[in-house]
């Protein structure tokens, strides 16, 4: 499998990077970038110095660059990836956009939350949260993958809603998050000496992350749910913690809830179930493509809570982006995956 | 004043020290530590060397050290303070606990979290949220100290559930809390190599916290309020920030959330509110007494999510007791405690 | 008194403003920011909100600052301050420059390390390492507070060279900084995820705090002094440790050693001795005005190692200016200053 | 391959676990533990979940495991793993000392260090610098493991002190440590409220990795050589930095420097060479099994300063340890180990 990716520079691509160099199978073709173009990966990056030796090019040979991959990751900010896509599958090489543009299976939803109109809307693209569309995401041609927050929030919450145990009008998402999922962004707020021993809420009612995680338990449920989110940008670069409030139905028993999560993820290799009362910790995802989730009844306020982890650049970005890369052509789902997290 | 510490080297009883150095009007009298018993203050705590040349004795002593003391600060695992309550106060002293036995007016639910049979229920201890007891703290014999978490949840909530703006059944605390909440105490899982680039929950459904912040919101509303609360750790030292959600009664708008909150607090010095639409940061606090608080009213779900941010050791602990002490004896509320955020 | 400063944003004057805000007698009166003219300082600096309220104006109007101040702190890029030092000194105010631009005796070196052209050789300046050049202070028009680095390093080696007991040529300064050193500038190196669990050298060989100390470790040997001085980014926000490394001259013992920083040291409030064989902690040091200094013999290459540690915020910048404030303005040398370090 | 590793608990045990893992010809045998003898590996350590389900048993049973291993590391405390020797290797297995016990040539020189008499002098043990002693390494029945202080120390000096070029008398190393360094003990110092936003010395003219660079010095110049050796304590899990100081002898220029670096490692796949004037930084092998180095030459002081950098966990201890089993077993040097840094 030859890949190419589309703006390597950032933390998702060099994550791409990261993963691939180990992957069996996968063959680097093309790196991109606007502002490093002709300069080796290794200068922006040199811990991946005896890895890579590719010099960077433009987008703008984005033709060439799909007609000789199979694979393109595009690692782009919002917008730009819809603008190509057809260009690269036409072109003969398969889509996954890291980015936001192709979630939306409705695209004024996107044009409603990210004020951009929508230029690929029958695009046909699949939302690539592995485990709950590993069918479509065989054969699809373009591979929207999901975001880091979302991943979390979905997997955590789908079991629930989709059997029906939980009112669908209480669901709460308090998510915290290491910076990286912020981006190499050069700016004050994301300094050491500024994030350092600081804890902070961002986009509360209004982060983007926010119908995406809709979406995906409306389509669970088989009904509009409404959420809300509440991100925090915790003092550290990666990892992802969700904590899911929901109300338990009448009459549901937590052996319900176990049974839950044992159907939808008791098979699936990279999600962990750590049971009724257990603790997910960020930590004991670092660098791996695990989601760690575990599940509480508290029996005073009739609630389930769900603890998700995951480490954003991973399960969370890149490596979903692998683990659906290798469904799409059909070898082994855990193929370049399956290193162990870094811990301590 | 002259003052005492009873359980000097942990961080409660170092930050008492730390702030009471600046205080203009206090005076230290006697410390006391079981593990190091005649040693001096600063060979445990280097940092207070030039402040004080205190050496340790024991509590054994606590007749003697209440006699020769205005006010006597305990810092002990619970249930040691009770049983010194009395004769601490039978000495002249006034006592000011930083542990939780003298937290509750209804000592069965102590009884029930804490698994102790309380021996000093009568005790006529008034809970020091100073804010919400100004009055009451003036005249108290012994003063029980609120908690990191309780502080900074009960004043984000109370405006709410005081002005019957929120339904009461829905009320959530998603907090977390800098790691110096769980003492220095040299277990595994606080080693920096396990806590660090790390989140976890912890006490889910059953941290102790919860009935105290039961009992203040119950006591506001009026009527019995049982709440979720899940704290988290997070990979620093100091600083809490709580995130709250309730669902908005019927026709309340953003206007009455803005009037409580400033009734409320509006004259409150150290605490700041940044409004509507505001975000606490932990950092913003680190080092003072101040409590920042913040609300937003998300229209999709007519919920309210209020965020409060302060220093667990100061507000939350070491803080917080000196303000009470300095109202139990009628000097400036401020004395001592006006330092500004130490930053970055 | 009555203060200005020049360039309140950035973390040296915020730092005055947090220490000045406890100053018994310092009054501010205008502060400048260049990008955020019109502004109030607790816009850029929430922590500083109920502290200041003053709207920031632009350094143009430097005459009308200094003639209405008693004295002007300049917290400007170096070319800046010796391009107003006379303005401001004719205008009526004492001037304390907190960048490299009065530093040297002979302009020559700092046109030489800087490539500028000086433009106010003549200044009569005087460097403010304050336990040092005390009496000098007192009456100088123009202080030059000494970079972090240096009053680190030239603390730790001056009682050495000054009585002879190490070989000049052996000098090596190695220092271990926390990143705030660097300012408020938001380049990605010094991004959280770049700098987080990280630790690298930068400037070997040619950093602009090598002749600063050189001047004055020449100075008190009576001899020029070249050295070797090696600057290392730390993980964290505040703090420096220097460890110095020198060879004993033939003959010297330990308790010349001893004595050395005794005599040098011993009736200072602000550098605390932690005696031979000790381990000074930056964390001991942190939002306080306090250098710790050790020194240890290792007798098996004859070499005198001296370790300090100071907050570089505070001793190495800010703390040192206000102390040098209090000694030209000839009040307590200790106000505004003695607050303990805030510690965990 | 079948492994074992005595004392799986700690963390160079778990960090053999993690790597080896994904060693495609090493197969887990027995692990041993004994305060959790009888628990799962997983249990200590959750990470582990899906890549270990074994159960720990005591070392006491050292004869079976090493009868059907073909190698064994042994991660104990010093002066267990020399009990062991004997008996691990007549019963048909290889040794990998991850300790200090094998490591000197000269056994009295342990005595002085450890303070223990050495129970297996005659143990003709290899010391496991992979890049300097592959040969004899390849038919060691023992290897003792460098220390990972040690493993940047000498590769950063012995280029220098092969061929001749630095003063020998001039050297210093000053070093800093993550603190994973110091093992997984629950020691006050260790917590992270403690070890955050801290940096201090520790061992100085006195530490036990003193005479084991010494010794390698040594016999790479082919006389005695004594440094000074000062480590650090710096706040973040992982990483060696080692800042070495020497004096050039006379006529020595930069490009013999170069050369001398350049034939030493040009060939080595684990070593990196950043060249004259680079900056290595411990982040960039964060993970793996590079080390890193660069040089610069002071002209002023006639001194060169060469930095390297490591992961201490991997080339400071367990990725050195399987590239040493790697080459006694005669397969690719890199297996298992060519795992791409984590960054960021």
């Amino acid at each position: 499998m030859k890949f190419s990716i589309l703006g390597a520079t950032g933390y998702t691509g060099e994550e791409l990077l990261r993963i691939l160099a180990n992957h069996p199978q996968a063959q680097v073709q093309y790196l991109t970038s606007e502002n490093q173009t002709g300069a080796p990966i290794a200068q922006t990056y040199p811990h991946l110095t005896q890895f890579y030796h590719d010099t960077m090019i433009s987008i703008k040979e984005v033709e060439h660059i799909a007609s000789s991959s199979d694979v393109v990751f595009a690692c782009l900010p919002h917008g730009h990836a819809m603008a190509i896509g057809e260009q690269v599958t036409r072109a003969g090489a398969r889509l996954i956009d890291m980015g936001a543009d192709y979630r939306f299976a409705d695209t004024s939803v996107y044009e409603q939350w990210y004020k951009l109109k929508h230029v690929h809307a029958n695009s046909q693209a699949v939302y690539g949260l592995t485990e709950l569309r590993r069918e479509q995401v065989k054969s699809a041609r373009i591979v929207a993958n999901p975001g880091c927050y979302t991943t979390a929030s979905i997997l955590a919450l789908t079991p629930l809603v989709q059997n029906d145990l939980v009112d669908r009008r209480t669901l709460i998402v308090d998510a915290k998050s290491g910076v990286s999922g912020a981006g190499r962004k050069a700016e004050t707020m994301y300094l050491i000496c500024e994030a350092f021993e600081n804890v902070q809420a961002y986009g509360i009612a209004n982060h983007r992350h926010t119908p995406e995680i809709e979406q995906a338990l409306s389509a669970a449920a088989g009904e509009a749910i409404t959420i809300n989110f509440t991100p925090h940008l915790i003092p550290m670069p990666r990892g992802i913690l969700a904590t899911c409030y929901a109300s338990l139905n009448s009459g549901v028993t937590a052996e319900q809830v176990d049974q839950a999560f044992q159907k939808a993820y008791g098979g699936e290799y990279f999600i962990r179930l750590l049971g009724r009362g257990g603790y997910p910790a960020t930590k004991n995802t670092r660098g791996s493509n695990f989601c760690d989730i575990a599940w509480h009844i508290d029996a005073r306020t009739n609630r389930v809570i769900v603890v998700s982890a995951l480490d954003n650049l991973v399960k969370g970005a890149a490596g979903q982006a692998v683990q659906n890369m290798n469904v799409m052509f059909g070898i082994d789902e855990k193929a370049g995956l399956n290193q162990a997290p870094l811990y301590p």
